[in-house]
């Protein structure tokens, strides 16, 4: 506040906040009341530090409606919003506490899908999307190294169009599935090699990044949720070592190095791991070792019920 | 933060925010800048000291979403959102603050409505809307006392059954109008004693209010704005002392003492003001003296263009 608030007026402001939390009083659920107070408070005191005006006022009205307007079953723009602002990672941040050497968790991010189809541990999730293939294992343990026998993976990405299947107009469904790890805990599949990508940047949000001059893109990375009884579900990806995008910086800021991992490319002439024929194609490989912070199967594993 | 959160943890949550406030350095424009920023400032504060949960933030994504998609042309779910968590009553307080006799100023609302039918002083706003004629008369005078001629007037007001105009479904027009102050600064028209009525609460905001066990009810108020050139726009109500929703609260939180007036009440025998004839009908009559502060004609008042 640059310039001085006469006292009267402070008292004015802080007698209004004090009338908003009171109004909360009587809601049963202790948790929900809690929320609304603490939001509240952040609510208030930022239209009184920033002194927002009625112009600014309208066009955050306005462009709160321009996001839920443009949002459909297929374009969630309100999560793209929380992405943008790193509001989704710091949910992850906060729910995903540091644990010994468990893996990091990351953004959910909007194209995720409930009864993505089955494949065998082994088997292919691009579901011929475009795109060079790729080999990706590993095995999924708990910290105390024991292996996870059973655990469900989901996975999913982009094809070499930087689109997730949802983001065609045609229903497809491609890049995306599901599988369970052996009886060793070890698993894997053929996908694609992650290309970059920008998120849906003709909307709202996307105006937003225009307007401060913030670049769409997200590097390369291929989405894994991972759940397993008696274990803290496990929502990341994994990111390309080597992608300049990873330089440039990432819309969501889902960047962590411990999930940057090598992926080592091998020509058309060099046999593959499972002995597959691809027809002349190039292809990629990486290894994926999972760890997993024991805890419940809780929030987005609801998704898959 | 009631559990200890581990020194590691806290590094990770402050690096984000951090990368967060970063990714805003480069905005043109300083104001948006400094908005953003300090916006991410109280929202990652509020993720931090609640812990938010995932299944809590899938929640305000999906109570978003849906006030998005009630929000139409006549009906703005998030100005009611607005209006029910006291931001919209905080930003009127902070771009009206207290200037020596100057009429308070309250909450715009969702109804207002550009290109009101325009009618003679003296005349009637109710445009046949159901309900109890009031008279209302009053001056617009300065500050210093001067009566500021020509002053233009918005009113606006729900019918007998608590509904405004719009929010009937057949493009009806009627407890609306704009007038203009004569040269002595002196207003008067006819419009309707007002009724306390409950804002829309068939949508997510009906179902936050619920939730916290708020009532939904506005105690009765006549809505007015002015603008004179070289004076601060003034958007504000008058409310009807004695009404028993007064006590009850105000789901907005737009009741100010000083802008409750008396109302006289009138049987159908006394003679009116202005000689109207009112076939039969009981009416109401109330003074409201408006003091504009020195100022520009800001904000809403770019809504009459």
């Amino acid at each position: 506040m640059t310039n001085q608030i006469p006292p009267e007026q402070t008292a004015r402001e802080e007698d209004l906040i004090a009338r908003v939390l009171e109004s909360f009083e009587n809601t049963p659920d202790e948790r929900l009341k809690y929320l609304l107070r603490e939001l509240m408070k952040h609510l208030h005191a930022f239209v009184r530090t920033v002194r927002l005006t009625e112009p600014e006022w309208n066009a955050a009205i306005e462009f709160l409606t321009r996001t839920g307007h443009i949002t459909t079953q297929h374009r969630q723009e309100f999560v793209l919003l929380s992405d943008v602002l790193g509001i989704s990672m710091q949910t992850v941040a906060v729910n995903n506490e540091v644990y010994e050497n468990a893996t990091e968790a990351t953004v959910f991010g909007p194209f995720f899908v409930k009864d993505a189809p089955l494949i065998e541990n082994g088997g292919d999730m691009s579901g011929g999307a475009p795109g060079e293939p790729a080999w990706i294992e590993g095995t999924i343990k708990g910290v105390d190294g024991k292996p996870i026998p059973g655990a469900r993976i989901e996975v999913w990405e982009a094809d070499a169009e930087g689109l997730y299947d949802v983001q065609h107009d045609d229903r497809r469904v491609y890049g995306r599935a599901h599988l369970y790890a052996d009886e060793k805990g070890e698993f894997r599949f053929w996908g694609l090699l992650p290309t970059p990508y920008p998120i849906a940047y003709d909307g709202p949000v996307g105006d937003l990044l225009k307007a401060t001059g913030r670049s769409p893109y997200r590097p390369s990375h291929l989405h894994f949720m991972v759940t397993a009884p008696g274990y803290r579900t496990l929502v990341t990806h994994i990111f390309v070592r080597g992608d300049e995008q990873l330089d440039r910086g990432d819309a969501v800021f889902g960047v962590k190095e411990s999930l940057i991992y090598d992926w080592t490319h091998h020509s058309a002439a060099e046999p593959t791991p499972d002995g597959r024929d691809l027809q002349g194609r190039q292809w990629a490989r990486t290894r994926f070792d999972i760890v997993l912070a024991p805890g419940q199967a809780v929030g987005y594993a609801a998704l898959m019920e």
